[in-house]
This record gives C-alpha cells, sequence and structure tokens, in this order.
C-alpha cells in the first residue's frame, strides 16, 4: 500500500504520475476487498469503480468539480481516496461512516445518494448553478453524475436528461458505469439495447461501413447517405436524441481509455454522455463469478470466499416468499411483481415455479404500481412485493391509480421500520402516516412470522388495496403454519391482560410491550390494522383503563398512535395518551436492535417510559389526578 | 345531428358506412364545442381528438378492446359516443358526470385517468392480463393507450415502454397524439425529437433514399447498407429502440388515414407503437390560434370567443405570482421551478422577467425536486411551484433527496384542498399528513391572502425545506401588502378571545372558524404551521378552555388535528378534543365551497359540530361531566 497510504486527498493522487496510476489501482482495490471483507458491505460494486474512480479525480478538479454517484453504494473507493481511507473499518456502524455518500461525512460527497436515478437531475442542478453565476466554459466547474444501467430503468432518469438535453453551455457529463447489472439480473428494453451498443461498438462499425468496406465512388454514396441521414434523423444513439454528446463504449477497467477520453471531455461544451463498460466483482475471481452473491456480503476470508451461512431464524422476507408460492399455486391469478429486488423482496423461488406471473419491471416503482391497477382492472390479482422506502417513490400512483379506483392490488411492504446498516435513506419509518390518510387503504403491521403471513392472506383476500408490513430480517421466532387462512378485518387482539395501563402495540413492537407490560402488570394489545384501526378495542381500552400508551416503530407524526388519538377524540373520549415511536429526525445507520433501544423502542424502554409518564406505582391514581 | 343523435354506444357507431363518418365527426366537433361553451371545460384537447376518438371505437371492438386515455380530458367525445352525449350539460358539476374518464361511470372508461403519464403502465397491464388468460392474437383483446406529447415527458412513461418493450405476443398499441402542446407550451429534449420526426417525415424519406432516389445499383448497395445498419443500430426511432414496432407519423384528422393504418395495427404482433399529428382546437379557429386560452375555458358564446373577464378577486396564485417576481427582484439566487404549469402556478410574468431563473422542466415532478435539491447544494434558492396532488409525484424525491439532507427549497403548494371541477383526483387533501411525517420539513397553511405572501417569504428565509399551502381560486379578500416580510416560525395567533371552547384553526378554515365561534363565543386562534406546531400555543388553549377543536381543509387522518392531539398527549393534557376536516372518502368534484358545506367545513357546519359535541348552552360543563 505504498501509494495508497499517501493519498489523503485526490490532490496527493493528481501528483502521480500516470504511470503510477495501475500499481495505485491494484492496491486500491485490494484495499476494498480486504476492508469489505472485515466489515460487510458492498463489495461487487465498488471492484468495479476502481479505475473509474482514480480517472475522474485524476483528471476532474475535485471538489470544485462535482460528482454524484448514483445510488452511492460504489464510493468506497471514492470514500479511501478522499481522506477516509482509516475509517473503513467503521463503515455502515453505529457512529461509523455511511456506506453511502453524505453531504455532512466529506465535502467530497457532493449529493447524498442511496435511492437509485437521482444524479443526473442533482448534477444538472449543479451544472445549471455554476452557469447562473457565471462559471461557465471549460474552466468552470463541472458536474458529473456516474450512473449504473440498473439506475437507468427508472423514470426520473428520462425526465432529467430530457431537460438537460436542451441547455447550452453547462459543464453536465453523465457517466453510464454499464456493468449489465443491478442489484438484480437487468431488465427491460433499455438494457437489451444497450448490450446492443455494446456488442455491436456499433457507430464505429457504421461509420466503417461508409469510410472502408467500399470502394471509393460507393463509398461517396454512403458519405451522401449518412450525412443526409444524420441530418433528418439518425443520431446514432438514444442518448444523442435526448441532446447529449455519446461517446463510447469504452472499457472502464482500463485507464489508457479513461484518462484520456475524460480529459478530451472537459474541453467539449453541452451535456456529455460518456459509456463506460465495467465488470461487478472485477478483480475478485469469486465476486466476477456471482456478483449477486458479493453485492452485498457480511464478513467473509477473502481466500475462501462465502461460505454458505448456517440456516438461521427464518427472515420475514423468507415468509413472504413462501407465502406468495402457496398462494400462487391456489390461486390462478396471483401475480407478482417485483422493481428490479428479487432477491431482497424473496422472490426467487416464486420466479422460478411461476415464470409467467412473475414481473421484475425494473427500478421502476411508479410503472410497478400501476402496472398492477391495469392487471387488476381485469380482474386479476398482483401483489407488488416493495420495501417501504421505496413505496415512497410510487406514492401517487398509489393514491391516484390504485386507491382512489378501489383496485384489488396487495402491498408487501418489506423493512418496514428501522433497516440497520443501509441508515436514514432507506429506513420505513413513515409508511404508516403517508398510507393511512389515503381513503379505501388497509394497512396491517405483523407482529411476527406467522401473524405476517396470515395477514398477506388477509390482504390478498381483501377486495381492495391493503398493505402488510414487516420489518428487515428476522422476527420472534413464531412457528409458521401453512395454512393460508386470514384474520377478521380491523380487529385487533388482546395479549396480555393488565390493568391500569393498557399497551396499545403495532407490528414489532408486541414482542417488547409484552416484555415491558410484565413489571407494571399493564394490558397489551396487538392492535394488527393500523387501518381500519380496530376503534371498539380503543374505547373498551380506554374505558377500562386509566390511561392508554401505543408503541410503534415508525415516526410518530401521524402514525399509528396519532390514529389512536383521533379515534379517542372521534368517540368523545378524555383519556391520558401516551404515544411511543420513532422520533421526528432522520436516523443514521447502525445495528437496527441497538438503534430502536436508543430510540426507547425496547422492553426496557417502553417500562421506563411508561414510568416516566403515569409514575412508578399506582399509575392509575397519578393518571386520576392529572384530569 | 342526424348521425350523432342515433349513436348511443360504439356497437351504433360500427353500423355507418366509412362514408358516413366524415359527417359524423362534423357533428361531434359541433357538439363538443356547444357542449363546453355551456358548461366550461375543457376544449381544445377534445376538439383535437374527434376523428381518433371515431376511428378507434369503429376499428376496434370496444369495450372488450381496452382503450386508456392518458390524462383524460381529450375524453368529451368518447363520452358522447358511449352513451354520455346526454349528460354533457352536467359535465364536472356536483353529481353530473366527470371531466375525466371513470371506471365507475362507463364500462367504456377502462381506467381512471387524470394525473399525467399512467396510460401505457396501466394499458400493459391489461394486455398483459389477457396474455395471462390465454387471449393472444390478433382475434384477443387490444389495450389501447392514447397519450400526448407532453405527457410522454413524465418518467413513468420510459418506465412502462422499458417494460413492455420485451413482453411478446401481446396485443398493445400505444398512440401518440401528438400536437406539440401540453398545457403549457412543450418544453424538453424529447420534444425537439418529436418536432423533428414530424417535419422530416424521417424514416419514409430515409427509405426513399434507399429506394428511389438511387441509380439501381447504388440503390442496392443503399438496401445493403440499410440492412446492415438495420441489424446492428439504427432502427430509425427511439420508440423501436424500446422495442416497440414505430409507423407514423401520419394526420390524425384524416380519417383515411386513421382507418386502414388501425385496421392494419390490429393484426401486428407485439407492443405497436403509432405516432398521430393533431392540432389542438382543430376546426374552431379562435382555439387553434390560442389552444392555452380555450384549454380549460368556462361558459362563452361560440360565435363571439372568450371574451376577456373583468378583473375579479385575486387569486392565490395570482399572489404567489406576484411574490415571486418581487421577492426575484430582490435576491439574485432565486430560482423558479414548474413542472409543465407556467399558467396554471402563475409564473407567466416570472418567464418574462427572469428568463434565465425560469425553469420549466415538463411533467416531469420528480426531476424538479432533485432538480432543485442540487440547486439548493450550490447556494442558490430554488422555489419549486407545485400542485399539492401533484407533489405526491415526487414524494421520495423530498424526503430522500431534499429534507434528508436538510436543503433550502421552497415549495409553493397551489391547489391545496378541495380544488372543485376537477374532482378528486386533484384533491390537495392529504399534503399535510404526508408531508408532517417527515423530518426537518416546515408545513405552512395560509389564512388569507396576505398572510400567504408572509409565509411564502418565511419559507423562502428558512434555510431548510419549507412548504407553503393555499387553495385553489380567491381568498377572502385580504389585501395584499409590498413587503417581503416574514412572521415568527412556529407560532400561531389568537384572532379571537372567547371561552369555554378554543377553535384551532388552519389556513383556509380559519375564516369560517371566526364566523362560528360568533354564536358560541368561542376563541379562535390561526395556528399558522402545522409543522412545527405551537405547542405553547395548545397548551396554553388547553389550559385555559374546556375543550378543543381543530378544523383544517384536508383528510383528519394524520392531519393538523392529529398534530394537536399528539401535542397534547406529548404534553401529557388530557382535554376533550373535536377534529374536523373532510372525512376519509375520496371527494367527485362540484363546486368546491358547495363541497366544503356538504362536509361541515362552512362556519355553519363548524358551528354545528361543536354545539352537537359539546352541548349548545355550557359547553364548559358538559364537558367536564364527560370527564
Amino acid at each position: 500500500m505504498d501509494l495508497l497510504n499517501k493519498i489523503n486527498d485526490p490532490a496527493d493522487l493528481r501528483l502521480l504520475s500516470r504511470a503510477q496510476l495501475k500499481p495505485l489501482a491494484d492496491e486500491l482495490r485490494a484495499y476494498v476487498l480486504d476492508s469489505v471483507s472485515k466489515t460487510g458491505g458492498h463489495l461487487s460494486s465498488n471492484l468495479g469503480t476502481v479505475e473509474l474512480t482514480i480517472a475522474l479525480h485524476y483528471v476532474f478538479n475535485t471538489p470544485r468539480d462535482r460528482i454524484v454517484w448514483d445510488v452511492g453504494h460504489q464510493t468506497y473507493p471514492h470514500k479511501i481516496l478522499t481522506g477516509r481511507r482509516d475509517q473503513m473499518h467503521t463503515l455502515r456502524q453505529l457512529n461509523g461512516i455511511s456506506g453511502f455518500p453524505r453531504r455532512d461525512e466529506s465535502e467530497y460527497d457532493t449529493f447524498g445518494t442511496a435511492h437509485s436515478s437521482t444524479s443526473i437531475s442533482a448534477a444538472l442542478g449543479m451544472a445549471l448553478a455554476a452557469k447562473i453565476k457565471g462559471q461557465t466554459g471549460p474552466d468552470g466547474p463541472h458536474a458529473i453524475a456516474v450512473i449504473g444501467d440498473g439506475s437507468m430503468t427508472a423514470g426520473m432518469v428520462f425526465e432529467a436528461m430530457n431537460n438537460a438535453g436542451v441547455v447550452e453551455d453547462i459543464n453536465l457529463l453523465v457517466i453510464l458505469n454499464d456493468n449489465d447489472m443491478s442489484i438484480s439480473p437487468p431488465v427491460g428494453a433499455l438494457n437489451r439495447y444497450l448490450a446492443r451498443l455494446m456488442s455491436g461498438q456499433f457507430y464505429a462499425a457504421a461509420k466503417q461501413v461508409g469510410k472502408s468496406m467500399l470502394p471509393a465512388p460507393m463509398r461517396e454514396l454512403a458519405k451522401r447517405f449518412e450525412e443526409h441521414a444524420k441530418g433528418m434523423i439518425v443520431p446514432a444513439t438514444m442518448f444523442e436524441e435526448f441532446g447529449f454528446n455519446y461517446i463510447g463504449p469504452i472499457d472502464g477497467h482500463d485507464l489508457d481509455s479513461l484518462i484520456p477520453t475524460l480529459q478530451n471531455l472537459k474541453h467539449l461544451k453541452g451535456p456529455q454522455f460518456l459509456h463506460v463498460v465495467t465488470k461487478k466483482g472485477q478483480g475478485y475471481k469469486l465476486a466476477e463469478a456471482d456478483p449477486v452473491l458479493y453485492h452485498g456480503p457480511g464478513k467473509f476470508n477473502p481466500a475462501e470466499g462465502i461460505k454458505p451461512a448456517a440456516a438461521g431464524k427464518t427472515t420475514y422476507t423468507q415468509v413472504f416468499g413462501d407465502w406468495l408460492c402457496d398462494m400462487a399455486a391456489q390461486d390462478k391469478k396471483l401475480i407478482g411483481i417485483t422493481p428490479a429486488m428479487r432477491e431482497g423482496s424473496g422472490m426467487v423461488r416464486f420466479e422460478q415455479q411461476f415464470p409467467d406471473r412473475y414481473f421484475d419491471v425494473g427500478i421502476a416503482e411508479q410503472h410497478a404500481v400501476t402496472f398492477a391497477a391495469g392487471l387488476a382492472c381485469e380482474g386479476l390479482k398482483p401483489v407488488v412485493a416493495i420495501y417501504s422506502t421505496f413505496l415512497q417513490r410510487a406514492y401517487d400512483q398509489l393514491i391516484h391509480d390504485v386507491a382512489l379506483q378501489n383496485l384489488d392490488v396487495t402491498f408487501a411492504l418489506d423493512r418496514a421500520g428501522l433497516v440497520g446498516a443501509d441508515g436514514a435513506t432507506h429506513a420505513g419509518n413513515y409508511d404508516m402516516a403517508f398510507l393511512r390518510c389515503i381513503p379505501n387503504m388497509v394497512v396491517m403491521a405483523a407482529s411476527d412470522e406467522n401473524e405476517c403471513r396470515q395477514m398477506l392472506s388477509t390482504a390478498y383476500q381483501y377486495p381492495g388495496p391493503a398493505a402488510v408490513r414487516y420489518p428487515r430480517g428476522a422476527g420472534i421466532g413464531a412457528a409458521v403454519g401453512k395454512q393460508l387462512d386470514t384474520i377478521p378485518l380491523g380487529k385487533g387482539e388482546i395479549k396480555r391482560q393488565g390493568k391500569g395501563i393498557a399497551i396499545l402495540a403495532f407490528g414489532t413492537m408486541v414482542a417488547p410491550s409484552l416484555t415491558a407490560a410484565e413489571g407494571i402488570d399493564a394490558t397489551v394489545a396487538n392492535m394488527r390494522f393500523i387501518k381500519p384501526l380496530d376503534a371498539e378495542l380503543v374505547a373498551q381500552l380506554a374505558h377500562s383503563h386509566d390511561a392508554l400508551v401505543t408503541v410503534e416503530e415508525g415516526a410518530t407524526m401521524g402514525g399509528a398512535g396519532a390514529a389512536v388519538a383521533e379515534t379517542l377524540a372521534a368517540a368523545g373520549i378524555v383519556k391520558p395518551l401516551l404515544i411511543l415511536g420513532l422520533p421526528d429526525k432522520f436516523i443514521d445507520h447502525g445495528d437496527a436492535a441497538r438503534l430502536l433501544a436508543l430510540n426507547g423502542l425496547d422492553a426496557a424502554g417502553i417500562a421506563a417510559a411508561i414510568r416516566q409518564r403515569f409514575g412508578t406505582d399506582a399509575p392509575h391514581l397519578v393518571v386520576k389526578a392529572a384530569c
């Protein structure tokens, strides 16, 4: 690590000779592999961007030139070269550095990313800001978006290109990092198109037809044809049709291609589009062979590779995947839809068993939801598997296309609540608030694995839009039945009968609430439904207790506790109420259980909050005095 | 109207001879003009789709073949031909027919639309449903999306095309209704591309180069060139690159082009893309000359055309437009952004005065918000003017790109609350709930025109994300100052001091609450901020009154009243609370004031609800007994 250890800033990198960059790339690649194998994190994508990262910081004047990394999980080489080499061991851990770019972590992180496909919009904003400030021309600051081919399937990329392609005098460079992969294998027409671009090297080839393969007189004709065609149509690639100057494809691991190309591009006017081909996992044979396995591994020994994990506790994702196959076997109308999260959503087996009813629509949440609406119009029963945080991308489609028409679409909301190492960008903290306000919606939260299965069946059988939220990872270890039985709509259940205090718990908070209730002999209800809320149970508990406590793994503003408060108000019931849940702030990465505890959402925290509000010994007396 | 009067169903239309279709089109166009001039509604777009509508119902076997009309405000001819001719006089009125397609209005309205760019996703769902049911081949049902060139700029169109382009054996037809217009003039690279397609008629021309302009031996060469090129690249249009078979452009007012083309298309396999060129306002000279003016007129005399309206009350949209110009004159950092709503958002004058700081990004709400985030990163101060209902399209971008990074972006939310004739699809009822749950957001609701201006200045000066919501149309007539003064962050104000009951009113509900308070001598507070809510004022009012009432023009689930309930719970205050607002259902079109009254949100309704809950004479006594 002789070279790498000297680089504490890209300015150090720019002091190196061209000849030193290749050995630096080798060191950087080794550092990434060693580092990720010790912390876990994203691997394949980072091995693929080693040379591109070096080339960008070498050619461009960062941080004055702005690099926006789309998705951002490919930024470990960038982090290492921009002063964070020695913090890599804290990656994605509580109080450690983030697995994504963050503006508050480094001036080199010009834009926080994590959800895909935002980079061109942001970079266009930056490029235009420079223009507005009068900093134009090749010496002005450049804005560079680095985006993978998977991210190109999201519509906002096209919105950004449509806008950027007509703006003059901006230093905007879009680099397509084409590795023929998003997290799941690539899908869609655009991917086929990119494959054609790559395999054909077509633009060069087409020019050859005109210039060298033909005898001289015909060459002249072909040239005329080409010029004629150019003025009217052609311009070769879709990206040029959007107003970009297209260059590529070039080898993204060849510094001798990358650096001169980037140097030339710096001097061209207007929006530029550079097509770079890289290989996920480049330089580590095991990752090259299975980039999906090495996409986001835990800790492993690089010499041995990832070992098959011992069968751990069943995750909620697996519960969903099993349910989906079982329900599909029973009902031919079931259609499974994922926006590019086949593995993450547990749909690998479903795809194998029901290929005709499996649709990976790409990173395209908006389309996924409206496509489901179209299927539902025809009497099919779509199940959209989507992370809570990504449903935010399809919010209008949920309202306008599904809920307003009261269509029968089931939403399986994985990663609801805190998500751990991915942090604030991926937190599923808002779905209860943003779903609950929509008419016609049914919203459930699973308190254990078996209930998750029952709720999925319930949502599926319900003839309108219904969502089931469940957390990342394993649950409490409840045995999951084989049946496809449902639970009564809008009904909660009392899990523990106590007195004085009634805890109305939602989803994952049922288990710690039960533990918390022991010490204070509180009643605990598993409310099950955020909407329709069991108003009867709320009233019953209010009338038979001195105070109510709600507990949810989600933002309290507008969430499940708020629903209880509204229900009490609507019923004219006046009763002390304590609302517990996630605070009104973005919560950074770290172990999810630890973060929940830090936010008072473990058994001890719940008990402590209740004691603090209502006193320690005879809560009902204290409460009465307060009225 | 001899022909039109006989058509009560498209089956009647299909009995006509080809020769009768042209006179039918004339009758239909006259009927549309007459009808819209009497009711108001959308005109230009409907005059442009007369022939296309006739051709589609003539060639296709509707309703078995599904037509999905994007946006849907061009469906009056469709409504007239599908049994709703005699209901056109009720258009967009309470209990009348909708201005958009609605599944519950007619079996010919296969998919409810109103927000743009959903049609291809929905039609793909329908086409795939037919395939999954085994109804493939030219005799199976067809799904047809009719989409305007303006709607093509929204990203979800590309998500849908990316998905559709790789699906085989589906009867999917996308018709691009290219009139070089959305509501505002067109923008962006795609529009330039379409213009090139149209002006060049390039595909035909390119073929001619190959086939007729050349001497025979060269023709052979050109053919080889063409074939070679075809295999590798070209395929002429972006739509073919997405896997569609592209046909066009053809004249969308020429039934002799439309009908044979559609008949041929019925027999082609896989996704088809037909490019049709129409003229907004076709056949009515005044609308042809000014399609923007005739986009959505009120009632008018067709012989005379639209008369300049007498200056009416100032609308909130005008208040925003004036504020934007005034603030821009004072602060060079201000950037104005609209997603294709220059007129609707009141930005015409801003564009004229500050063209370098005006950005119409197309129908592209996602990009609009992240683009603003990019600008804000560079220290500029973007103002995104967006209807409440359309902000739903950019919800994730608001959370992930703006709020999480706490960037200084101002959101001017026009059309918050009920919107009248446009109905449920356009209602801005959810923003308080979906914005409030997001950390770092500031959310205000304007109670009058002058306060709207002050709030805009306040949001603008606040160094993080802040939104001001204001309703469609005119306010109470408050005089609007010229200053750019701000109001204190998170502070409400008491507008009327009473006793017993305190009404905590938000935005538009302050005025009727003040009237309602007269009869019951209630206190009224103008809360101003939904977030941060004035917790001090809430506590003060709770302690000095017997009961609290909240009133908001928005969904109560998770809304401003819920915020008050949460605040009381957090402070440990136990107090009777009545939450008034919009109910948990979608509210159809009709006069907004009338709809508010029907939902109890006028002065009489507010007073009645308070009396019903708390008794008529001495509310505080009744309340105390309930505790």
